[in-house]
């Protein structure tokens, strides 16, 4: 089957025809991914029957073995044939397994404990090998670009208006703290991310005819093994309690939102009218199908567009929450979609990653900009620095400057320097200010300073998560 | 390839390793389909081309035998080097075409003329081709169900509790309505959907040159010859007006929530206290892998997870409805995610109908629990019947008497034989009304009668959409 | 009670304190305006009955006198005594009727039969009176400053990047279109509105004890006399279909999602450095705290953010869509809060036509932009025209056209001139190519035609529906 | 003003005319409330001016007198007049204070330095005083009936059929634990908010006029005063770091999931056919309009109604994770709605608390439908039994038992009397295995242990957060 016969653009399109891509991700997020942690799942519950005694060391040997053989399309025409899912792996494991040791698997289990529980492993997996590895790369390139441009001047803007002066680094530095909190939140969540193997209905019931004295003693050391933890005080219904999920999901998401902002933040400052921006790229792009002048921000636009479809996918992790009863099943399709969440998370990650590699900012836009607003930036500076020197209402006084300068068509500091008590204060301020109204550009606070502090303090925190 | 090495479980799971799903649903909704589509539109354009003179009848008849012959590998492989996948489409066409007729292939157009315009038909396509008929193949079938039940009695159920009778088919009749409605709001939002040819920024620019009086008629020739219209006054941007678009998907998505409603009540009618409704399967299919004796109502559990799946994205919809100017691109991956939806709602409908088949009224379960509230369903005829009688307080007469037969520990009924006032007026009703009083489960108003009108009314108007 | 005391913005700071948005949406939209409309549809159904000769004529008109007294603070606090809305209803009706006529009140009605129906009414009422006004008061605003500027040619722009030119009223007309066309299937979902009085599950089973033949008549008759519809086949449970409700809010909010492009699209242009748009405004506004120089597009940003707080609503309509069996009343709260996104509709129209109506082209800075993408322009007509002229790859001599201007550093149409083919071709080219050669801004296809056509359609139209 | 004229429910129908809770919420979360906040981080402001020298220690003593006399109706007229919120605030501050002294108010700070750091403490008040406290409420509720219906034996239910028994006890205890985690979670959140004095564009620019070594110890300690911390590395734009924030928020939602949850759980259980929860309430409630008799669970149906109002509203809050470079003030109204959700998690905590007090189970019903499964939920601790006892195939033996059940119209345990090895098996079991054979209803697993360890757990964690 060829990937463009699929109906997911992730499969047809993003991640199915890149081999790299596919290869870094259908070992974690795919149906043939999930048949493999559910049969490492299914192992290690024998390897914690072999340690309590239950059966003889040679049951979770042979079904290791038997594990390995099994594909995902044995499983699947199993599960056609008689319509369950993990009785069919089971059934797979079990006919390569000697006669007299196929009743031990699966034993003290429902379908649940195997399929959550996997489904924890293999997120976790993707997220300590892919995901996380994936941001702090990305953290980790804007870094780089935030160190190299902390002293680059830059206007900043709100409401798309020019506002006072930061510097480029700085702008990017915001990043660096905003993608690197997420990456460790994400950490975190995934740290919390919890297993279980507490049966149908959630109370270790076929555990207790083993040890009707301490069942939960089992579950403990079962998820041990494969390095998890059960829910704090082992209750559960036949699903684990979804919260740890929705945090771990709405994390990734989080990511994706703050690179999609970052990806927008490029966008426009690559616009024609702004030109901030350049993407610096050897390669032979078409730039457009009819205007061949054109060189377009494709790589951001991508990100941006897939924080859209992916972002509203939260809500369906917030009806996942509700479950009637022990369990009433209608989150057993919707679930299996949350790894194209953390899939698209991810290529999201290494798109972004990649288009920021590429940037440079161009130095002559950054300073027409800063030139062109030079005289209206002064007048914050101006209203602080009469107010410090003792001026009781510097904002009003700085309000009828502007005024002043309007009819008489000067500039703001003309206005300050034919007007008396404004003059007179500036006459005696400090070097610092000073140079601040001498050169309203330079008007940047410890924009350069704080670059590099967070460039610093997070590629600290991320290089221990490595 | 492997379906399971896919990431999105409709590829990998639902529709990818099924091959009847996956032959119904690639050929509108894969990313080969797409191609397919964008070299029929572009044919279509040199079909148009020729009409007008612009070029020999030669050119689409070559462009025609080229298009055979690409294949998605092909284009993809073209995109990747170029960075561009429209021009990727062009050159696979050229190549193959003679050197003198290469010129005309995608003249006038920009890459999303093709696009939105493939994309429109492919959707238009599948719809009548593949979704509509299953809409109406469920609709059928619950139509066949309501009809052989419209007379038995069940009783209603709001809050949960008992509140009057109905009868069963009535009770599956509103679905008839309800996705009957909704098939028909998607013929229509589907014959609304809109194609374009108006060039990189809207304004027939290109076409302009060709014909400066009146370029948009270039436009509505080519649309016409697939089929197609143009936006009502033929404005644009580089996109199609999104809202035609948004119109389609959010039918699809109702038509959706009124199947995962449905699905919903099955589900609860088979729960084990109601078990009101029974799943009737000859299969042999494993009922859970730890409770061997349960039968589970998997495909109702199926659609209404799907639902929540899928739901959210109508807001991915309403996202891509802003775009920049004359256009930001940050729509183009979000909107190739579309094709899932209808997926999604098709699949659904087909499994929804499958399960419809096999299910079957318990009437043994209808007549308990008619029974168990036989007294308490009296409580609203008899008020009528009061007030209808010209008691002035009917309402608070019921509550009295409900009272009195608390404390008596007797049934309404006996309470009213024993009030003075109701009884006489009990007396003297006609008989429609008497036949309630005695038999309260008759009290179905005009449930049946209206169920076979549903059904006559919404097979005729389906039948006209075949 | 200080509105600045309410919980909600809308309430505590957009509509509660201004008295004139306040009082436009606060009778149709209010708790105090539900008891209204619930009071006019009881009022109704005993009109009803006296024409159906079951109470005499001086019932209803006892109601409405009752009604006009009756304030949703008493009904208010008889619910809190007696814990049930619609029954409080009733009893403050009953209580100022004569004895022998309060049985008739409310009777073959189930709350719900009050509840929707009155509902729908306030909607349609909103709609047609506030809503669809507001609506064609804005597409008017917008066609009036298309129409002035169908000719003022501006640079398209897509991916954020100089495209093709279009006209500034061009671009407009396309919300015209967008916004009128989305007026009209408000005006289409209104209508579509249905109301009921099928009673408790909805089979007019209170109905058919006054007239066992056709209790569905009486349904119709009262509804007709509140100018509403009934469901296609009166079909329902305790509620009605929700599909034709969430249409209508469909409908509103894809109003409110091109109204957020447009107030996107003047941000932008409104941008420092873009600045093709300008707020002439009178009042002495503050700009900002801090910096007194700045003037800041909030009504745009105002209506862009409230998009946010309501287009994810939709998704709680869905979620209504699905009620258990005959109504599991999970839709009651959810519901009531539907008022607001009309609330917000409509806001977001009336200040986003306020802010319409003060934006003005800044043609020096539209020329700017023009002039300054002059050359990059011609690309596109010129591979055109060299196509049109029989050059056998036009796109591709452009391509090879511009290599060579890079390298010779002179323009595109330098480089053409001095390339023996192209010039020759361009030669013998026909005047309307040759004005867009001899000046690539006029090159504006037919937008300023396509304009002022988009305006007579939609003011035809929209006229139509004052 | 009347409450009722309000458009929002939560105005005018749930807070608004409830005077407890509208004096719970109002003060923390109206339009006045954040008036009020605001005026407490101005009066800090000069607070750390004083602190740091810049002005006298009059000063902030004549803003705190000030902000005591200043009204929001004062505030909102100046705003109209000025057309800026906090100007307006300030404007109102000045006009209260001594000449010489003016000009000290609001320096170094943009008005968002005020806006986001008074909703910070704001909620953070809120969740500390209010918010908290009801959830701990909540959890103290359910897990007192936890506690005293822990060994209450319950049918489990999944796939909305009889599985396996556990206690209902139990059942209540994972919300004890999932309501509990979420009260925990959110304090983590809470104490994660942040606020910021970094000025128009974040960097700290006004400070760096005072001190240009390091302006971000004025920030520092300015935050500390009202007890908050910047973000990590002092970084941001004009906006602090969303994702604070939105973590919160979320907390809130999923706190909000699980109460629905339960609310489910609740209906379902009080359905006419499972009966095993009663409502026990003295009021005298009007059960229904039409059926006097019924008595419904609307406080459950409400909080969940509630819950499909607000949890959608998660998108907008990822949608203002992004803006356009140092702001974009889109975020600007919708970020305003952001308390109506805290009403709701509130509101419904509050509720449901009510609501769970009235609960009781009924033991008869619990009871009967355990009766009713007795031979099915044998099934399970069979074939673990076999299994343990070393049968190859336990869980296939049970199937070919149950076969022969049916065949014979036996049960289950008389088909496993009758096979030989099944009977020679179970003779040979232990006690405590016997048990379960003997009584399946006691195969409870440890649920009532359990249940008791889970509430002693949480009412130690949560007592800590009092």
């Amino acid at each position: 089957m060829e990937p463009f016969e699929n109906i997911s653009p992730l499969d047809g399109r993003y991640i199915g025809p890149d081999e790299t891509m596919r290869k870094r991700m259908s070992p974690y997020l795919s149906e043939a991914a999930s048949i493999r942690y559910q049969l490492k799942v299914e192992v290690a519950l024998l390897e914690t029957m072999a340690e309590f005694g239950i059966c003889s060391a040679s049951v979770p040997e042979s079904a290791r073995k038997a594990a390995e053989d099994i594909t995902a399309k044995e499983v699947f025409e199993e599960e056609r044939r008689i319509g369950h899912n993990v009785r069919a792996l089971v059934n797979s494991m079990r006919k390569r397994m000697p006669e007299n040791e196929r009743g031990f698997v699966h034993l003290f289990a429902t379908s649940n404990d195997i399929l959550d529980t996997s489904r924890t492993l293999a997120f976790r997996d993707f997220a300590s090998e892919i995901l996380i590895p994936d941001l702090i790369d990305l953290v980790s390139v804007i870094s780089g670009k935030a160190r190299e441009y902390a002293s680059v001047r830059q206007i900043g803007r709100t409401h798309g208006q020019y506002a006072e002066p930061i510097t480029f680094g700085y702008a990017l530095s915001l990043y660096v703290s905003r993608i690197g909190g997420r990456t460790v939140a994400l950490e975190r969540a995934r740290e919390d991310l919890r297993g279980k193997l507490s049966g149908a209905v959630g109370a270790h019931n076929a555990l207790a005819l083993h040890d009707p004295m301490n069942p939960a003693i089992f579950e403990r050391k079962h998820l041990e093994r494969l390095g998890l933890k059960a829910s704090d005080t082992q209750v559960s219904t036949q699903v684990i309690e979804p919260e740890a999920m929705a945090d771990f999901v709405f994390q990734g998401i989080l990511a994706m939102s703050a690179m999609a902002n970052l990806a927008d933040d490029m966008r426009h400052l690559i616009r024609s009218e702004i030109g901030e921006v350049k993407i610096v790229d050897g390669a032979t792009r078409v730039g457009s199908s009819t205007m061949p002048h054109k060189v377009n921000p494709v790589a951001f636009e991508n990100v941006k567009s897939l924080w859209k479809a992916f972002a509203p996918r939260i809500v369906t992790v917030l009806m996942d929450q509700i479950s009637e009863h022990q369990r009433d099943l209608t989150n057993s399709a919707s679930s299996r979609f949350l790894g194209e969440i953390l899939a698209a998370v991810d290529y999201a990650a290494r798109r972004l990653g990649g288009a920021m590699k590429k940037i440079q900012p161009d130095e002559e836009a950054l300073g027409r900009h800063l030139a062109a607003c030079r005289d209206q930036i002064v007048a914050e500076p101006l209203y602080v620095i009469l107010a410090l020197s003792g001026h009781p209402d510097g904002y009003g006084k700085v309000r009828s400057l502007l005024k002043d300068a309007r009819e008489s068509e000067s500039t703001l500091l003309q206005a300050a320097g034919k007007d008396e008590e404004a003059a007179k204060i500036l006459e005696g301020i400090p070097p610092h200010q000073a140079k601040v109204i001498d050169d309203p550009t330079s008007y940047t606070g410890d924009a350069a300073e704080r670059a590099l502090h967070t460039c610093d303090e997070w590629e600290k925190t991320l290089g221990l998560l490595r």
